[in-house]
C-alpha cells in the first residue's frame, strides 16, 4: 500500500509546469508549492510535468530544481522526482563510487531485492544510459570477498516471477542452507546459489520448511518471534557486529519481510543523534508510491508511536513539509 | 551479414500458412514447399506466418510440424520456425536439463557471449515464459567448480553496450589478467569479474593491452596466428584436454572472434565420423538470420572448400535441403 495520495483532479502537465516555474521567480523560491504540487503526483504523472517544462523552458526541471533548492529539501525533491528506475541507479551509483562501505552494501542489496527483477532490469538500462557502464560490473569492481560473491549475483540475477514452487527442491535447499549454518560456512557457493538465483516464492517456500523442520533446535532456549529468526537466528547471533552477517540477515529479511527491513532501517535514522536523514529520504522516496503504508504500520507496531509523528519530531521546514506530504499525512 | 534470402515480393502470411497446411496434407507431407517457405522469411515473417496459421487452425504451427516431420529435418525446420529468444531459451534449457556436461557448457556460453545484452535478456524473458524458472538458476543449479563461478555470471550479467573504452582500466586489467594467467590462476575471481562484467569493447581494449605488452613473452619460440591467440595461448596450452580451459578460451574467443568459434564447431560438425548434425543445425539456425556469411567466409579461409559445398557432401535429403536454402545458396 502506497501513501502517495494523487488528488482525483489534477491540472495538466503543461499547468503543473507553469506552477513550478512560478515557484522558481521573483522574490525567493516558492518551497510550499513545489511540495505542492510534486508530493501529489505520481511518477508517471511526474515524468509528463518533466517532459512540459522541457519543451516550455529547454531546461530540465530537475536542473532547475537544483538550482532553486538546497541541502535535505533539494535531496528529497530531487530523489522523488526521478522515476523509480533513474532514482535507484542514482542510488546504486553512489553507492558504487567509492570501495563499498557497508551502508552502500545495504543499498545495493535493497535495491536488488525490493524491487521487482522488471523493475531491477529497468535500473540497469537506466543506470546503463547514465553513466555509460552497467551496474554488475561496478558493483563487482568495487567490492571483495564475500561481500562480492553475496552482492554480483543479486544484482545480476533476473529472477523467476510466479507462484510455482518445487516442494522437492525447497526440502533438498532447506537442508543446503541448514547443513552450511551449521557449519557456519556463510559464504559458502551453494548457500549463495540458493538466495541469489531462486524465485522469491520458491525462496519463501524453502525458508518455511527449514522452519519446519529445523526450527525448534536452533530456536530451543532462544526468544524467538517470526520464523524469519528462526532461519537467520544462527546467522546472526554467531557474531553479532559482523558486517558480511548483518548483510545476509537483511539479503533474507528483504526477501520475506521487506516491510520490517525498511522499518528498521527508519527506526535507526529516526533514533540516531541527529537524524540520518539520507536513509529517511531514501526510504520515503522509494517506497511512497509502493508500500510505505505498511512500513508505517510496522513501524507503528514496532515503536508504539506513528510514524509520521515519529519523522515531524526528527526533523523541520521544507524538508519536514514533504516527507510528512510523502507519508500521506492529510494537511 | 546474414545468408538468409527473403524475396522482394513475398505472399501474405495468410497465404504462406494456407501453402504450409496444404504441404502438410494429402498423399505423404510436400518437404519441399515447407523448405521453400520457411527457409525464405525471416523471423518477423515467420512470426506473423504463426501467428496466421494458429487463428485459421486452431493450432500452433510448430504442433503440425511435429506431426508431419522427424528426424534431423524436423529439428532444423522447428528450431528455424521459431523466434531468435524462444529458440535460445530452448537450446539452453536442453543445455540445463541433465548436469551439464561439455558440450552443454560450450552451448551456455556459446548464447552468454555470442548474443547482444538486449537478446539475451529476450532469452531469458522466453525462458521464464516457457519454462517457469530462471536461466540462472538451472544453470548454477547443474554446474559445479570453476564452471559455475564462470557460466553463471556469463549468463546473468547485462553487458553494457557502448563505444566507451576506458584505456587506465584496460591497462589495470591487462595486469591483472597477465599475473593471474601467469599463475595458473584460471579460476580467480578477478580474472572471472573482469571476463564476465565489462563490456565487449572494454574487454577488446583490455585484450588489445594484453597482446601489446605481454604478447613477445608470451609468444616467444611459440607459433602465434592472431592476438587472440598471445592472450589465450597460455590459458590453452597450459593443458590442452583441460574441459574448462577450453571453455574459457572459446568464452574469450566468442567475444573477440565469433565468426572463428562458430567456424570451428562447424569445421569440427562436419568432419567428425558421421556428421554432428546437432551442433550444424545450432550454428545455421541460430545465425543465418545474423553473421553466417562472415562464418562461411571465414569456413572457406580455413578450409579451402566452401561451407555449403562441405554441407552438401556431408549431409542428404530434404535436412540438406533447408541447409543449403539457409546457407543463401540459390535454387
Amino acid at each position: 500500500m502506497a501513501t502517495l495520495k494523487v488528488p482525483a483532479q489534477i491540472p495538466s502537465p503543461e499547468d503543473d509546469s507553469e506552477q513550478l516555474r512560478k515557484a522558481f521567480q521573483g522574490w525567493g523560491t516558492d518551497e510550499g508549492l513545489i511540495v505542492k504540487i510534486l508530493s501529489h503526483r505520481n511518477s508517471a504523472q511526474r515524468e509528463l510535468i518533466r517532459a512540459a517544462y522541457a519543451s516550455a523552458h529547454g531546461e530540465d526541471l530537475l536542473t532547475s530544481l537544483d538550482k532553486e533548492l538546497s541541502s535535505d529539501f533539494e535531496r528529497i525533491v530531487m530523489l522523488w522526482t526521478l522515476g523509480p528506475a533513474e532514482r535507484d541507479a542514482l542510488l546504486a551509483h553512489e553507492a558504487t563510487k567509492k570501495k563499498v562501505t557497508s551502508p552502500n552494501n545495504f543499498i545495493l542489496m535493497e535495491i536488488a531485492c525490493t524491487r521487482s527483477p522488471l523493475e531491477l532490469f529497468k535500473t540497469k538500462q537506466a543506470y546503463q544510459a547514465r553513466y555509460k557502464r552497467s551496474i554488475e560490473e561496478d558493483v563487482a569492481y568495487h567490492t571483495s570477498g564475500d561481500f562480492r560473491r553475496l552482492l554480483v549475483p543479486l544484482v545480476s540475477t533476473f529472477r523467476y516471477v510466479g507462484d510455482d514452487v518445487n516442494t522437492t527442491l525447497a526440502k533438498t535447499e532447506a537442508k543446503i542452507l541448514h547443513e552450511k549454518i551449521a557449519d557456519k560456512a556463510y559464504g559458502d557457493e551453494e548457500l549463495i546459489r540458493i538466495l541469489t538465483t531462486r524465485s522469491k516464492t520458491q525462496l519463501n517456500a524453502t525458508l518455511n520448511h527449514y522452519n519446519n523442520e529445523y526450527g525448534n533446535s536452533i530456536t530451543k532456549g532462544a526468544p524467538m518471534k517470526t520464523y524469519l529468526k528462526c532461519f537467520s537466528f544462527r546467522v546472526i547471533t554467531d557474531d553479532p557486529d559482523n558486517e558480511y552477517l548483518k548483510l545476509l540477515r537483511s539479503t533474507i529479511k528483504c526477501f520475506i519481510f521487506p516491510e520490517k527491513y525498511f522499518e528498521k532501517v527508519l527506526r535507526l535514522a529516526i533514533n540516531k543523534m541527529g537524524t540520518d536523514e539520507w536513509a529517511l529520504t531514501r526510504v520515503v522516496t522509494t517506497r511512497a508510491e509502493v508500500d510505505l503504508q505498511r512500513i508505517a504500520d510496522e513501524y507503528q507496531r514496532r515503536n508504539s508511536v506513528p510514524l509520521d509523528i515519529a519523522v515531524s519530531n526528527d526533523t523541520s521546514g521544507d524538508y519536514k513539509d514533504m516527507l510528512l506530504a510523502l507519508l500521506g499525512r492529510e494537511e
